[in-house]
């Protein structure tokens, strides 16, 4: 079966156009080629008018999208909502490594204060270094002093770990308070489930008991 | 965790620009809104040049690429490379689905016919009748009387079996074979895992023993 499937993807499709469409999609992440050419022949089938609505919102994005000179999430206009609204806590400065991050904590409607994105984390691997990440911008905002605590959010990974302490030694030197968010057992999770290094920071963690 | 995914979606995303890309990637089929927004953000991170190739790529593709006049499937010229091909034997018809069903039997490189393409199957679940397929033009073909053998290699689902019927009907009145791809169990596979329909369709068309 997988040898038929990569027969499938090396026999050439009979028209270099529908060729080309198909490299292009399949140069998105996570996409192969067989369902960049399912996605391809669903492309061919619309109109003349849906494929220059498809391809423009593209060209338009790329024109259009700015990056907020506050926090450096992606938005329409120079100042990106959420650092432009007047109900926000601007002392509180969340790290995060991208837009979805920030709206995973806005869907939670929990958090009141901006967000700082990082646009990734330090990741040597991918050759992603702490020049390459928003990190400058973010000690000049708290080199203004109107800042009292950065929350880091960043991914409970090595990667994440190693840039909130590359950051965090950025910081020292500052008088503001440095918090991450909670690591433990998932709201909702079955105990038996939770694998041992959550399970041991969450004793390590523990809190006092809340009725 | 499905409810806070479901948050997100909803949450609405700072650029209305990057909202309609989403809108536009999350149009095509099993691709869903986060799957398109992390795409999405892929390609913004991507050059002005790169872009336009992305974009241009369907728009070119749209503007090109023809039918084949003999058998309907995709092609940069009027008639396609298969069916444009001396080597081919034109007397022998396949009948399949789309292109991909083209190129399933190309890989298997044991087929020397030629093709027809439907453009789908009947399926009044999905409003597709016989109409909108390429049945009249397949019926004009058989009726100029060079060929002597239709082959059906349709799914092997209720609609492909009722397709093949309504075709087989169509195409009684002439003098010509008629045959469909052998069902049974599928080589390499055990016993055990194959279905009821499957194994029993394989008893009944239980085939000489050859060494």
């Amino acid at each position: 079966m997988k040898l038929i499937n990569q027969y499938i993807c090396s026999v050439k499709i009979p028209s270099k156009h529908i060729e080309n469409a198909v490299d292009q999609i399949a140069s998105l992440p996570g996409i192969g080629r067989r369902t960049a050419l399912r996605l391809v022949l669903q492309l061919l089938n619309r109109s003349q008018e849906e494929i220059e609505d498809f391809s423009g919102a593209f060209i338009t994005m790329k024109e259009n999208v700015k990056k907020c000179t506050s926090c450096g999430n992606v938005s329409d206009i120079e100042v990106c909502s959420i650092c432009s609204n007047p109900n926000r806590d601007e002392s509180i400065v969340c790290v995060v490594e991208d837009i979805r991050d920030i709206l995973a904590i806005e869907a939670t409607e929990s958090y009141k204060g901006v967000y700082h994105v990082l646009g990734g984390i330090i990741s040597p691997m991918d050759g992603v270094g702490p020049s390459d990440l928003n990190i400058e911008q973010l000690i000049e905002r708290v080199g203004t002093g109107t800042i009292s605590e950065v929350i880091f959010a960043l991914s409970a990974t090595m990667e994440g770990d190693t840039t909130n302490f590359y950051i965090y030694k950025k910081l020292r030197e500052f008088n503001i308070e440095v918090s991450t968010l909670s690591r433990g057992v998932a709201v909702g999770s079955e105990l038996q489930y939770a694998d041992e290094i959550t399970l041991s920071r969450s004793l390590l963690n523990r809190q006092p008991f809340e009725v």
